[in-house]
């Protein structure tokens, strides 16, 4: 059988862990697909700073050299960033090229256009890679756990500010230490906004609900939130409590519709997830058949990441052995109400600065009474000159009504400061 | 488009809960297949006994009712048992019909006869339910992960010894009273030889390794010891050394070959499997680009196991829909060497019974010594009457130097009882 040309759009990490990974495994790759798979040309940008390319493989700066190049029938587009690559891919998919990558930010802001030109010229279109690096769970959701109503994923799809939350606690450093030293080894890039932002997550949440739920999810419906506001003592405070703070992507399903959101949560030291540390990633997927379950691995690097990419090329290299296309496009057949992060609820940890003195504590209950908001816990902890730290956790409340009664909160005298408010997730306090 | 007609073989809780996911989840499965999935007969021993069976399928007793049935196109065996399966799964697959199924048994026995079947009359074959319940694991080892090469597979793959290690440990039950409590759930079956001896996993661990390592692998190739003999004790002492005991499924292939063998283990308590208790399972992969990666969930029951049954009907389904078949079958490309587990290496646990005088220590330190056996650490522990309980950590050493070693333990007159040898798994002991 002859073989099967594709090319590389970039020759970065992830294209250099393509680039091993079909050397060194091409053997049982070649069983696999029926054909040897080999990487025929390589798009960059600057073709002097490319290291560690196969000989075979012919650089090119032109993406016409690829799309005009009828022997070649996957392209693997391993660049990121949005631009160029959207336009790239789209070209690819036109000439007719079956299309595998690894970029969030395209798959995310413009899945749809892509699906349907790959529907339209009879093409694969595969995106493994774009969340959870190596970690299967694309494929997975669309095949494995495709006979269950999803209801909900919750996951940790973010490494560098896992990385950071793991450190801060278990070495009892603060944010901007732990951060310095993210950046230092390369976790964490010199502008870390799309990561410690919660931007990152947000999109990769957004495809994985997308799937999960059969309805297309924008970056626009996740409501964000970072970690730049977790203090050391939120994460003491949380550990003492039996909680680690995880930076969560999540995406419920319920009868009142879907709300997708990232957010730093406090999360039960029992929960699989807790104990998922460091750079590694994981995905809670909770199905009506399936009940719970969980896909761990590293989220992020050269190989991991390239693993996914080349399994996807197995993949659609096994489909053009087999005269087949388009097998698995988008799977959003549906639109689903996405209701608002003010709506959600769960418990919530409080932490405040108030004045140390008798009846303060009568005072701020009464404003979340006021708001609905009942108070499961209540500890005063260390002084502050003279004040003294408050923690709360509340009952299940909503967004909107923990809201309002932190305005109260923050127009009473006696409170000098608002801490922290995190939610509690996946804790049954009742 | 027509809808895709199915056969159900077997009625008991599989087949019940395939029926139900299917009933609850028509329009989603129609929408992701592009045609209605309906089971038009189901095979039974007994059609008194069936309930719960959808009013439009026929209840049929007679396996060439469906075999000659040109409208079925996917027969679904949820019967479970070696035979007749078998026999029905060959002969469907040899009327051109597309086979899946939920059993271990003839997958791990007879699944190259199956492979070949499929093969040669353009069907697909599918077992993802075989091997951890819902627990997505046959899919992303042939998909997913197909770019790399995979160097150990271990997994905790069966509930019901997962539950009553976790009870032991968590509750300081002992073995009998676990089994028995087991039993009474209905986890355990009366003659609980299957789960507690090992074999169930040892069929599982044979599919698995025959995928992720490309070669048959056959019970016969599994080295089988199941939890019988784990006394109370050792869980103590297991956790006083910072160990979970869990009853592992291993594979592992290095330059000497494979070695496949389930065994109970000390496993450290931050290794990720280590955390996984009650009923669920886990499978943890390593491979040499994706790295570590886990995959977790509810390794059996109706509604998971179902699960996965049904996804791959899903797929089939899809595969008749685009007019392919056979995509991925048998990936057991090579034969390789398998080694014997005497050859395997491992740190070891050994809790003996002794005299209680002087000396004692030092003459077993010497036999463990004339067999090339170091001990990392010594533990004397309680007195039982005159004897001294002594707990011992070996650093990593054969298998046959292991045996070896106890055999010359065995017979020193200071030994009064070999309590317990038990691998330790995972742990960099040096």
């Amino acid at each position: 059988m002859s073989a099967i040309n594709i090319a590389l759009l970039g020759m970065g990490t992830v294209g250099t862990g393509v680039v091993k990974i079909l050397a060194n495994n091409a053997h049982n790759i070649e069983q696999k697909v029926g054909a040897p798979v080999v990487i025929k040309k390589i798009l960059v940008r600057n073709p002097g700073k490319v290291r560690n390319a196969p000989t075979d493989a012919k650089i090119v700066t032109d993406i016409d050299e690829i799309l005009n190049d009828p022997d070649i029938k996957i392209v693997a587009e391993v660049m990121g960033g949005e631009m160029p690559s959207k336009d790239y891919m789209l070209a690819a998919l036109k000439a007719g090229k079956h299309v595998v990558t690894a970029n969030k930010d395209v798959v995310a802001k413009y899945g749809r256009e892509l699906f349907e030109a790959a529907e339209a010229n009879h093409t694969d279109f595969l995106f493994e890679a774009s969340v959870g690096g190596g970690i299967p769970i694309i494929r997975p959701l669309k095949q494995c756990l495709a006979a269950n109503q999803i209801t909900e994923i919750m996951g940790i799809v973010n490494g560098t500010t896992n990385y950071m939350l793991t450190k801060m606690t278990n070495e009892k450093m603060d944010y901007a230490d732990v951060l310095a030293e993210a950046q230092a080894k390369g976790y964490a890039e010199s502008d870390p906004t799309a990561d410690v932002g919660g931007f990152d997550a947000a999109r990769k949440i957004a495809i994985l609900a997308s799937i999960a739920f059969g309805a297309r999810i924008t970056l626009d419906d996740v409501n964000v939130e970072g970690i730049t506001n977790i203090a050391i003592e939120d994460i003491e405070y949380a550990r003492e409590l039996g909680f680690n703070i995880k930076l969560l992507a999540i995406a419920k399903q319920d009868d009142c519709g879907i709300n997708v959101r990232v957010h730093p949560a406090f999360l039960p030291t029992s929960h699989p997830l807790a104990s998922v540390n460091d750079v590694f990633n994981a995905i809670f997927v909770k199905g009506d058949a399936v009940g719970e379950t969980m896909f761990y691995g590293r989220g992020a690097g050269e190989l991991p990441t390239a693993s996914a990419v080349t399994a996807d090329i197995i993949d659609v290299a096994r489909d053009i052995r087999h005269n087949v296309s388009s097998r698995i496009l988008c799977t959003c057949f549906d639109h689903k109400h996405i209701y608002p992060v003010s709506k959600t609820e769960s418990p919530y940890y409080i932490r405040l600065l108030v004045e140390d003195k008798p009846g303060v504590l009568a005072a701020i209950a009464g404003a979340f009474g006021a708001q609905q908001v009942s108070l499961h816990s209540v500890i005063q902890k260390r002084k502050v000159e003279r004040s003294t730290e408050l923690v709360l956790i509340t009952y299940r409340v909503s967004d909107e009504n923990i809201r309002l009664a932190m305005n109260t909160l923050l127009g009473m005298s006696v409170v000098s400061k608002v801490g922290n408010v995190i939610r509690v997730e996946a804790e049954q306090i009742s």
